[in-house]
């Protein structure tokens, strides 16, 4: 159990003391760089530099040994060889350290003996109550206290400045690839912390760390692959809570998944799409490139986040109107029509002008410059738009033009603070941090000023997003010790309310033929046994069964296929059931994801999930109101909407059932290894929705 | 019929002389930009201003009148108001000018009148065989040579550096931005061209031109709405057999069709998804925003299109290399593994490195500057690859490492100059200038790298293509003077070779029942009327008849509801069908484009084309090689190709059905609106492709 103690682990990033053991005079070594950082940029705090061989480092006086410091420091920089790491956490925890950034290298890295010897240093460190990040960090740096807990060289090129994005990276040669980026397109940082090992803080607890700093506002992360999901989780979760936009790039979306387990469920739940799901559940943006990542988190750091998000255009291009218009479509941000008597008004201002959105001011503007504050006024006032988005092209930098634009764009500026307000235009830098300055998000390319803008509706749907229903609680469920048969795995199901076609498993043809009569003509005939997973594979399903003669052929037939397949399976008899009609074929299933736990998905059947992998996955459990949001996401739920005429499938069961479905996963703990109900039958609107097949397996136990 | 003179429209692009109708003193006014422009940057040839008030114009000699020049000008740029364009042109055209440029504005974009008054524009000039560009053009730039027939400020805040990229536009405005933002960006122009109304000059035609000007050697294209087929047809074909890449921004995807026709066929096939087909069929990169129009033409100036295009990545940074691969995945850009035996030769060089691809060098090239040679080199000579991206972040313009870094590349780039080099770095702009002097494009971002490098290979599997089969020819068909009935349009497709399933109309329930025993049951019948378009909703078809009762039953049913379906329709009779099985439902359509002529679509059927949307489109005609490609490339091909254990459908057979449709549509001429072949069944392996359903519709005549 890793202690739970944010006091301490906060100290990481406002420490009012540091050691630095293994400390170098010169300030180029590993060793010198985070006093010599630290000393250059003004850390208020005390630094201990311990080195048995000098009495001073830097111009500091320095100290033999942790046990010879003249105080207990906040947090300690570990850079002393592999081989005396572990001496050295041992007496920094018994001193009372908080936390240690170890810089070291050479342990899980290396291999498994490696990874023994880095669970000593956590171990060490734990006894005391001591938290590490690394080892095999870069280490962590707060640019707002000129905290330097780093010997990346990136800062050599420009210190970062000061301001409200947190970064975090798995990877520390990306995170000061980003800090350097950052730097360069005049982003402040209030934290850049790269994790290293992750022997014990992970990147979700230094998300948490964060989320309570009150200097973040918005937190970048990097990932190439989450190790413990509790931390990540709570850390999402608060983010969420504090309003604190979350942006991650996690690689590894091309990665072929882990092995193909026997159920398609298990197949198709990639782990990256996992990822994806918990990240869509927390409102996090996930981006693909670093550019996408800083545009966002810059227009982000303005804290607007609309839960409607539409936008309304002023551009002097006709041309770029559309290239924005269409670049909004294609992520979906709404760009609705201005008021047909606003566009009218505008019109007798402009008779050229187009008014209805993008609204083109064309050249004229650079006669009668009014008209961009008139223009963008009537957009928001009257069109009502949350973002706006200006096009000016090389007039935002004509010396003849921009200064008098710049004006025009203040005035509208200060009248609607709560407006999100991008420019694209090209100028000098520094011409473009006087527009940063006035309140203006400037991006040289608008389809990059269209994906910002869009981001801030997603994080604001995330923040105004009214708390899910509560997950339906089952008692625990007890597995078998083996794969339970078809009949079996329905009968579990029931406890959860998953219903199934009416059925019955006949050991005799006389059964089989009383159970057709009584359940009614047609219907289907299966194989029972629990050797034998996927029926359809040796035949063992028959379909249009409507004939007495022919539930008898049927039932010799199938116990023939039976043993010819496989001769040694125990064959339980025949499950003779309703043949329902009507119905979408629809799959549910559960999968367990080495982090994130049980996992539900749905999708279509057949073809759906089978060529176009058009699925939806979500941790367990959850409420009827998320499996609704999930059933409605896919692509092709409009055959279970309605689409050209259909039958409206009854959305209410099926949401009931995957709900229900992601309860049992949970009440039926670790042992549940995948469960396939394929298909489940989607009846027409309060006709129900039925699990026709439905496998189970099981960790043997 | 528009005049055909590529020697005439030349003379745009490289003028010996000019002359300026409406030429003003003012350096600021429109009138007096094009030649202050001119005579700043160093024009060459002889400027003719026409100014009736002056003897001098900007210290040149001014003239009077187009008939007081003292030589015929090569061009002329036409600045007057619009009430005296015509007597302009008219005195250009008569003087014998090749070609003027009408940057005089107030003709079709105004309305009808202005249409018609721009007509004769045209017809005064094509009467003298003159050609224009405009009317409303924001001109005509060559920074080869130093002709500026334009009014754009963009020039004012830096003029184009001559280069290998030519700019054609429709929007003056966006052409204008596009020509800064080169600027900007360092991309050398060969020419700027705003086409304005385009009266007579297109896109195409200025397409064309630049094809055969040989400093030209990349392409990009804005355009808005293509007018005329014909000339972008011709350019585009010309550039392809020049090996002139050509980009396109392609405005207004988002745009919603035209009406929606009848058939399925037309609602799909909306204008913008046949211009994509059409810019396919020629290779062209069709690009979503400036930023990728910018990147890639930059790559492109290199002037190697590997048709086979592999990507081999150099790396300081794992996690660098990871998102570098995940974009290649993305775009479909082929990053294979480097052989065995090299991993092992540069695993014992540097223990630490990754070498499989991408190659990590890790941080350990800043101690040992020559792994970055040693370790491309074998990428190339290895690995093999034709593509070669270095991500180096900001270590690439670091003082202490950039001019060693710099040496080692330079090495690497000259032993293999057949071989796309990115560089992805952070560096001043005077130092990215160094390395692209060097021979390499650099990016500071990698992911829009490698979007670049991706085109390359699309460029290059365009031009090393062969060609296609020639298309079937047909003898002109005859179509009726109404809509033809199911069986009439099939007869009349049967012409083309495409096979309906046997069938049989029949006028008594006598006939019918006799048809259906000699087709053999199952069968299918439906009602046959050449007024009722769409027989399935009207109830209109019976599937599943096995008895000789239910012919009889089904005949009376047919008769009956198409009367009270629809009254007044002629009801032919019944066609009885046999009823295929075990094919794989496809449609297979032609609808009209009003610019490029009959487009036949594929998909498959049901869900495919109505939900997702999954179709392909194609210009008739084309041969059964196209049809193949068009069959394989869209989402649902698997099914038709045994995903999953189901039979291969007769691809032969349904590429020959599509390809002999395409020639059907041609041969069927302007009459034919539309072909819907809703379902085609293609039958497994050898068993061929059966049209179950065919509706055309026609213009009536």
């Amino acid at each position: 159990m890793r202690p739970h103690d944010p006091a301490r682990i906060a100290k990481l990033l406002n420490p009012q003391s540091v050691a630095v053991i293994g400390a170098s005079d010169d300030p180029s070594r590993i060793g010198g760089r985070p006093i010599s950082y630290m000393l250059g940029q003004g850390y208020q705090g005390r630094i201990f530099p311990v080195n048995p061989n000098r009495t001073t480092v830097q111009g500091l006086t320095a100290y033999p040994s942790v046990a010879a410091l003249p105080e207990t420091p906040d947090i300690a920089i570990v850079i002393v060889p592999a081989s005396a790491a572990l001496d050295s956490v041992t007496a920094l925890a018994e001193r009372g350290c908080a936390a240690a950034i170890l810089f070291t290298a050479g342990f899980a890295e290396t291999g498994p003996e490696g990874a023994r010897e880095q669970q000593k240093l956590v171990d060490a460190a734990h006894k005391h109550g001591m938290r590490l990040i690394g080892p095999n960090s870069l280490g962590l740096i707060n640019p707002c206290n000129h905290f330097y807990g780093t010997f990346a060289t990136g800062c050599e090129l420009a210190f970062p400045k000061a301001g409200g994005v947190a970064i975090i990276s798995q990877s520390g040669a990306y995170g000061a690839h980003l800090m350097a980026v950052s730097t360069a397109n005049d982003i402040g940082l209030s934290a850049v912390i790269l994790t290293g090992n992750e022997a014990d803080l992970t990147v979700g607890d230094m998300l948490q760390m964060v989320v309570e700093d009150p200097a973040t506002k918005v937190i970048m992360l990097y990932s190439e692959g989450i190790k413990e999901s509790a931390g990540l989780l709570a850390g999402l979760d608060a983010a969420r809570r504090a309003r604190k936009p979350v942006l991650m790039m996690k690689v590894g979306r091309s990665a072929i998944g882990s092995a193909a387990a026997q159920s398609h469920t298990a197949s198709i739940a990639g782990d990256d799409r996992v990822t994806d799901a918990v990240l869509k559940e927390f409102g996090v943006v996930r981006v693909q490139t670093t550019e996408q990542m800083l545009d966002i988190a810059r227009l982000a750091t303005r804290g607007i986040y609309p839960a409607h998000n539409t936008l309304g255009v002023i551009t002097v291009s006709g041309g770029a109107g559309v290239i924005i218009s269409d670049a909004a479509d294609a992520v979906g941000l709404p760009m609705p029509e201005m008021p047909l008597d606003a566009q009218e008004r505008l019109l007798k201002l402009l008779p050229f002008a187009a008014p209805r959105n993008p609204v083109d001011v064309t050249a004229q503007f650079l006669n009668e410059m009014s008209l961009i504050s008139t223009f963008t006024d009537a957009l928001i006032a009257e069109g009502k738009y949350t973002s706006i988005l200006g096009f000016f092209t090389y007039t935002g930098g004509v010396a003849s033009v921009a200064p008098r634009l710049r004006e025009q764009l203040k005035i509208t500026r200060s009248k609607h603070p709560d407006c999100i307000f991008a420019l694209s235009l090209m100028a000098s830098r520094e011409q473009i941090r006087e527009y940063e300055n006035d309140g203006f998000a400037v991006f040289e390319d608008p389809s990059r000023a269209v994906v910002a803008i869009e981001a801030m509706g997603q994080f604001g749907r995330a923040f105004a997003k009214a708390p899910a229903l509560p997950a339906p609680k089952l008692a625990p469920i007890s597995l078998p010790t083996h794969n339970p048969s078809e009949a079996q795995a329905k009968q579990l199901l029931a406890q959860a309310g998953i219903a199934s076609a009416p059925e019955e498993v006949c050991t005799t043809i006389e059964a089989a033929v009383t159970a057709a009569q009584k359940i009614g003509f047609p219907v289907v005939m299966k194989i029972v046994s629990p050797d034998i997973l996927h029926k359809s594979e040796i035949g063992g399903v028959l379909l249009d069964i409507h004939h007495e003669a022919d539930v008898r052929e049927g039932f010799a037939l199938l116990m023939q296929r039976g043993k010819t397949a496989a001769p040694q399976a125990r064959l339980e008899g025949v499950l003779v059931a309703k043949q329902l009609k009507g119905g979408v074929e629809c799959i549910l299933g559960i999968h367990q994801d080495p982090v994130f736990g049980p996992v539900a998905m749905f999708g279509l059947g057949g073809i759906f999930v089978e060529i176009l992998q058009d699925v939806v996955l979500h941790r367990c459990p959850f409420g009827p109101d998320v499996a609704e949001e999930m059933i409605r996401s896919i692509k092709g739920s409009p055959l279970l909407l309605g689409a050209r005429g259909r039958p409206v499938a009854d959305i209410k069961a099926l949401s009931e059932m995957l709900s229900q479905l992601s309860a049992f996963a949970v009440a039926a703990g670790p042992r549940l290894q995948s469960i396939d109900l394929n298909p489940v039958l989607a009846m027409p609107q309060g006709q129900g929705a039925y699990a026709v097949d439905a496998v189970i397996e099981v960790t043997q136990g």
